[in-house]
């Protein structure tokens, strides 16, 4: 369950969390990225709709990955956590260079997963080299720690946010999506405070932060995304706030990225596209 | 029309930005504080309706500091730029110890008060000492920038902000009120882009900022102070965005500060209420 946390891993495969509604009739820059990644018309990605209530969810990424020319895609259907021990689906699985988790609700993804051979075998797929990406719910679900969820607004507020295990890609981030369009912020600053060693990922929606083996977090899409650093908080009243209550955080670093823009998790540097990071 | 920014003018009266809604029949620790801090029963407010359209804002005013022990109360009636003008009104704030600002309209303030005799007297009591309030539009205009009207939502976006010219009273500062209530770190974070010499103060409802002579500022009130401060920003993107792209901030720092912390806007440390500011 050790999630893959150094920066020497070279050989895992990215992890890329999508904010949600990423363009699907348009330039598609988020997905045509994922496919090339996958390895394009050599590629094979397994579409996991678990998070969905919707059965066509499957199906709608499975047509619009081989639109956009992977070499093969395969609906897996994990529906019960009985179904995420199936030998049949499992084998599928281990064929993948690319594992896609649809959105809906990180809930449903957390129980009918979570702890189950389709879990462990997500994890060994990614320290492998095998890229895995999430919308919206799958985003939130790939770190240790998901945000299983929270109340609007941008002041932290002590029990507005609800942390859950997730599939444990990384413990690296906790991720957000939908930033901008529900107003979250204060949402993943009370989740970060709770401990200041992740960094908070708020994604805003048709934008995708692409995480590299080396941690370097690139941004693609039109939005943008918010990287909480908490590194150098200061001062922290979480722990005596009663629930509803504000609370005071000091010295939080923000960043704002949009496309091109990279934040290595690594060394907490952030830079623009085209502009050199500046040493620390 | 030069604004007060010497961290020297101690003479100078407290500024008090108040989020909105604050108490009126609780505790009104905000009210209580700033009745206080204008004489109490030797304190003379003086109460500018302005920005509101409804006659009745005046003398709920009156009666809530009234309520609250102050000396003396009176409604000034600056509805029109000729009133604004008037030697009997002029006459009146001048004897004042506190002037507050109500809530309507920040625009509706700028083009009655701005560049009156009325404007000018405000800023030459606060000089010489006199306490000036404001909540709401009130608050957005006390200071030289003031933010007009934005849109919502947490990503910094070109075009999402009009700023316009405030009171003058400080130029250290750039209020935006109902913060958290109306999701409003995104107008702020771009207001500040502009030029990220001001500090951002994003008040919640029923929250205020009371910043003294010596530019300490001080949180009043049930919500936070969220302070925006751009001193470290590395990179925007500000100047090459279109309306409507998500700009790029890299290096905000970020505090939420609730009741007792203070924020110096001159060494720009942030320190919760008990806990020592930390050197730097």
């Amino acid at each position: 369950m050790s999630p893959e946390t150094g920066p020497d891993n070279l050989s895992r495969g990215y992890i890329v969390p999508i904010g949600g509604a990423e363009d699907k009739v348009g330039p598609e820059a988020i997905l045509k990225r994922f496919v090339q990644l996958c390895g394009g018309r050599d590629g094979h990605i397994a579409v996991i709709p678990t998070a969905s209530e919707l059965r066509s969810t499957g199906r709608r990424y499975e047509e619009l990955f081989k639109s956009l020319r992977i070499g093969k895609v395969s609906i897996l259907t994990f529906e019960t956590r009985k179904q995420c021990e199936d030998p049949e689906e499992l084998a599928i699985l281990e064929k993948a260079t690319g594992v896609f988790l649809t959105g809906g609700s990180q809930l449903r993804l957390g129980t009918t997963i979570g702890g189950t051979s389709a879990a462990k075998t997500i994890r060994l797929l990614s320290e492998r080299g095998v890229h895995v990406g999430g919308t919206s719910a799958g985003a939130a679900f790939l770190s240790e720690h998901m945000i299983a969820f929270g109340e609007e607004g941008s002041t932290p507020r002590a029990g507005m946010v609800t942390l859950a295990p997730g599939l444990g890609l990384t413990n690296r981030i906790v991720v957000d999506q939908h930033f901008r369009q529900r107003d979250r912020l204060g949402r993943l600053l009370t989740a970060i405070a709770f401990n200041p060693f992740a960094v908070g990922v708020g994604l805003d929606e048709d934008t995708a932060a692409f995480i590299a083996p080396d941690e370097t977090l690139e941004v693609v899409g039109s939005g943008a995304v918010t990287v909480v650093d908490p590194s150098r908080i200061e001062y922290s009243s979480l722990d005596a706030a009663k629930v509803g209550d504000p609370v005071s955080l000091l010295g939080v670093t923000l960043h704002v990225i949009i496309k091109g823009g990279v934040f290595n998790l690594h060394s907490r540097i952030a830079s623009a596209a085209g502009v050199p990071a500046e040493g620390e």
